[in-house]
């Protein structure tokens, strides 16, 4: 390849922060490193950018090399590029996030990652390269959002009830919330509409299953809210 | 200079967007090109990031040799990634933005650049590469910001009128806001203090002058806040 630029550069990676909701927990996906450095280390799932590829199309095939996730919300957060952030090389990467429901995605290790698994954000292992700075910007950058856009919302299944979504407010923020200030705010943003269906098979008494308005919710994410909570 | 990953791999750059207000518009900092590609062109300040010094670090060194601006405000914006962005070759682009107050820095033309000059966003010319793009994207997030987060200021001087201010606000959103309404919410946020001065030599009746109150400010940029005007 000719380069119209010839001193040394930079390699270019993508690194994914990936989180999910299960019922206790913010969850994020690691992969446990086959290869130096951090053998055996659990660091974010990612990799070399390739030169004929743009940086979400490689930030989905590492996604899906890795961990089997296909056809995610994954929205680019960052570019890290202290000069001494891998041993090996100069390497910057471009960090992403996404967010996804547990329930509907399996997840498999591959090629060049020994194990993947969730980790509860909140009790970690130690993470390889400056991953746990970039886990943090995207914690930070999620609790963030949620404040003025409709995004954690990927996070739920198609139907849910409104103790789930104050579930998910509460794991993103780490408080907890008052019920029914969050049930007055969340239905006077008119962002959710009842289906008429109710919760089946639980212990306790079945609640209404809602849904998202899309046509508020794209409209809210474009202009943004203000959701105090 | 060894490489770990020996593929064909892109070149990094950096692009600035600079934005100061002055009494009618928001401007933006533009270079006249005089190397090609887009020879003769008006472009972003940037350039290629060495391999030993960070993003930030290029971003300010391209700022001060192209421009002559120094210590100003800079936060990146987004890396742009598509393959064909630039004629020669791939190149990958961490792009940044900045906001100065006009009347604090002088600008100056130099290294690889001919010219440079501040144009009305609403009266741009023709831009080299996909800066369009990235200017639009923020000049977007300054739109966004200025909702949630006292991130404007930087555009004013240290003493100033509300009526600049509410001027500022105007620019940034591209519209006329309401003159009773700007102060309530303002002066209730407690981000502003009066100075106990007032402005001079000016042909309307002297207004007060105020100054950010630093502690609230710094503490709104933590927290966020919703500035819905």
């Amino acid at each position: 390849m000719k380069h119209s630029y010839e001193y040394p550069r930079a390699a270019l990676t993508v690194d994914i922060v990936v989180f999910a909701l299960d019922e206790d927990d913010l969850q994020v996906m690691l992969i446990q490193r086959d290869l130096p450095p951090f053998e055996g280390q659990w660091a974010l799932p990612g990799g070399f950018v390739h030169v004929g590829e743009t940086l979400d199309e490689a930030a989905r095939r590492e996604l899906a090399e890795e961990t089997g996730l296909v056809d995610i919300y994954l929205e680019q957060l960052y570019t890290f590029g202290q000069v001494d952030r891998d041993p090996r090389e100069r390497v910057v990467t471009v960090a992403y996030y996404a967010l996804v429901n547990l329930a509907g995605h399996n997840v498999r290790a591959s090629t060049d990652a020994r194990n993947a698994a969730w980790f509860p954000v909140s009790d970690l292992p130690p993470l390889a390269f400056d991953h746990p700075q970039i886990l943090e910007m995207a914690h930070e950058r999620l609790r963030g959002k949620v404040r003025y856009q409709p995004i954690g919302f990927e996070l739920l299944p198609e139907r849910f009830t409104l103790r789930q979504l104050q579930h998910l407010y509460e794991v993103i923020l780490d408080r907890e919330l008052d019920k029914r200030n969050f049930r007055k705010k969340v239905l006077a943003m008119g962002i959710v509409k009842e289906t008429g269906e109710i919760e089946k098979d639980v212990a306790h008494r079945a609640a209404q299953l809602y849904r998202f308005d899309k046509r508020t919710y794209d409209r809210l994410t474009k202009q943004g809210f203000n959701f105090e909570i």
